[in-house]
């Protein structure tokens, strides 16, 4: 994300927003990732001191293992965790999350790990864990008064933000890169009138939209102007990880990564459930998946550095194309810091990767959680996952958005005439 | 279903089962519908005296609300009101249900409704409520020592039983008709090796399905021989929305109707609800929801008669496309006896119906969902659904099984470059 800060004061989501008490709730102020300057609350993304990205900052009162269990099976049972007031589940929304998290022993199985888990977020709202950070980004544009929810989007999150703002009754605006996955364009454009197809790559599309955001009032693009906000939603992935596997962290964790976002925001929840005493301190490694044909932070990792490269993407893990991922470092940061790795499979192994996820687990991912099982697979054989210690993989997506990958590689076994006879001569069992 | 006695005697998913004890929970018998007769439980589904259907009869120990409400986020928190062994989370199953239920409240005002909810089951491991009745199935085949996981379907039942099948372990075969949508074939392949496209209609594949449950051994065809367990899970439907309304009913609910199955089981649910003294006994209207392309039930409805007469389907709606359903009689004594009716809508309404509901509420549903909201559309304007009272809407199945339907109608509001110029000149906002 390029950020000038002449953009920065232009761009924000209403003119002067006088905020209700509360609004944010547990959240105190912005402080920035780099220089760790603060600033209020606000439609801020920027520090005015380095340009660095602002992140969230809180100060969370006592918060319960009882008090969350006794909240609604979605995000919402951990508002006290997040930017958001504490009536959010009074406003419309999509109420996403509280996903299920299975024992993949199956799967387990086929890579020789003794303890594995998926977490499944593709049975969220609009089918992958976009809904978790848009529903985060609604409420602070409600919050902030802004009148458009836009975005830019691979796919996924332009579906999310379209429903999302259909279902709250804001007018929505998703803006994708013109080859995107056709279902992935129906998809949005059922909810909005106003789907934008843009004759570029995401890089291109993301440009546009901070572009878009410096010069109208009142839009809140949830990814470049609310991005602080949006963000913090993904935490909600890492909470669940603890919550569902009793209240403990996993000793390994698999996350796709784009942006990065997903990522770091998994990393800053466990650190968060930690301080808290909700868990135990124990270690953990995170490690990030990406596509051969859009690595740049697998590429930075295996170099051994610390800038990220940008690449111009060529894959079928379109929702993972991000050649300039805005939060690259940190995932670096924290791959390094845990023990972790980046690494990356080809095309070929993330549709192979979709097939064996589905006939092992019954789950039909896309393109992205592919990449994500498919990095699994070869973080085991290359040794650089311990297949005795536990682990869990996010699927981040939902497999009917990306049918294409996999059409012309499974099909009917046989087509019959509807005869007992017929049967029988197709040897079916 | 046509039965015969001698398929029924033929047809035990396996041999002679030994079933251990607790095998289906507080189940105790299977109960002919039309006589009343009794038989011991086991792989059977039709009455040795009369052919009719056989259900499953219960002795219901004491059950709480708060029992309920300290189960997991799926059906299993009713694990105490289903066929099911009370172990029943420790084998590998989809974990299906606790699905949304959304106060919908600009559909609502759009209808001109002072109350409407959708239950929305699109967000099911595979989309669609048929996670719920193959969760009981599955659970039937494996105490009954099956081998082969099967079904006849119209497509969202073949993705549910594959990917429980591969889930759990188990052979599946799966019978589709072979001019059904791609995503829904896709969606099966993924899943299993053996999906068999049928040249002919639903009801020529289910007619097979018969045919083979009489002749090979082991084989469980979930909505055929293990129908009576199968046909359970969609109580769960009822009971959620009873315990998401707070424990409570609803006064008017729209539910689809193919076979029927599910309709005649959320009343059902009602009525053991009210029994347990779960909820207060107060009235409701069930109303029910067919294609105008595949009628039968709606036909003999609004012909005052007792009688179904079968048609060949040609509708949108392939996943309601039932032309003879075998619960069809049902269906009509529920929607007459509690003052519902049934209703029925042209293709065009379904497609409208979808649009509508995506813009009003987020979510995006597949034909099935468009002929139930297109329906309620219908039964307000004549009048038949009184719009002062609670109402709910079924949303069983997924848009993105279904986009052809309304690919054609929605897609980008422009294409543009790159540019903040290109999107001034496009007059977005
Ligand atoms: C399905 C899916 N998984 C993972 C990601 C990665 O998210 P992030 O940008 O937070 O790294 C995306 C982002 O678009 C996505 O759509
Ligand atoms: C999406 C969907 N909704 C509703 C139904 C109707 O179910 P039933 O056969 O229980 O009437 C089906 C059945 O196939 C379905 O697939
Ligand atoms: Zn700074
Ligand atoms: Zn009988």
């Amino acid at each position: 994300m390029t950020i000038t800060s002449a953009r920065e004061t232009g761009n924000a989501p209403s003119g002067t927003p006088t905020l209700r008490d509360g609004a944010f709730g547990p959240a105190r102020e912005l402080v920035c990732r780099e220089c760790g300057t603060t600033r209020e609350l606000g439609p801020h993304y920027a520090c005015h001191e380095c340009f660095g990205p602002l992140e969230i900052g809180y100060e969370f009162g006592t918060v319960t293992r009882e008090q969350i269990e006794a909240g609604p099976a979605n995000i919402w049972r951990y508002k006290a965790l997040l930017p958001v007031p504490d009536d959010i589940e009074t406003s419309p929304n999509t109420e996403p999350g509280f996903t299920r998290l299975l024992k993949a022993e199956h799967l387990a199985a086929e890579l020789g790990l003794s303890s594995l888990w998926v977490k499944d977020d593709s049975t969220n709202p609009t089918n992958s864990f976009k809904d978790r950070v848009v529903a985060c980004a609604l409420s602070a544009a409600r919050e902030l008064g802004s009148t458009v929810f836009a975005c830019p989007s691979t796919g996924n999150l332009a579906n999310a933000v379209a429903a999302a703002g259909a279902r709250a009754g804001i007018e929505t605006v998703v803006f994708i890169p013109s080859n995107l996955e056709t279902p992935k364009q129906v998809n949005s454009a059922v909810f909005t009138e106003k789907l934008i197809a843009v004759d570029g790559n995401y890089d291109d599309v993301n440009k546009l939209a901070s572009e878009i955001a410096g010069e109208e009032d009142g839009w809140a693009f949830v990814n470049v102007n609310v991005r602080p906000y949006y963000a913090e939603g993904s935490k909600t992935l890492g909470y669940e990880i603890a919550e569902q596997l009793g209240w403990r962290l996993p000793e390994q964790i698999v996350i796709p990564v784009a942006s990065g976002s997903q990522l770091t925001k998994v990393h800053k929840a466990f650190q968060e459930l930690i301080a808290l005493g909700l868990v135990e301190d124990t270690p953990y490694k995170v490690f990030g998946a990406q596509a051969h044909g859009c690595n740049p932070v697998a590429t930075a990792y295996k170099d051994g550095v610390d800038a990220i490269r940008p690449v111009k993407p060529d894959t079928i893990a379109k929702s993972l194309a991000i050649g300039n991922p805005a939060d690259g470092i940190y995932v670096l940061d924290i791959t390094r810091a845990t023990g972790g790795a980046v690494e990356e499979v080809s095309d070929e192994e993330i549709r192979e990767a979709i097939v064996l996820l589905a006939r092992a687990e019954g789950i039909f991912t896309e393109t992205a959680g592919g990449t994500t099982v498919g990095v699994l697979k070869k973080l085991v054989e290359t040794g650089q996952l311990d297949p005795a210690a536990e682990t869990v993989v996010i699927n981040t997506g939902h497999g009917l958005k990306t049918l294409d990958a996999v059409s012309s590689a499974v099909g009917p076994y046989a087509t019959i005439a509807p005869t007992y006879a017929a049967f029988t001569a197709a040897r079916i069992a």
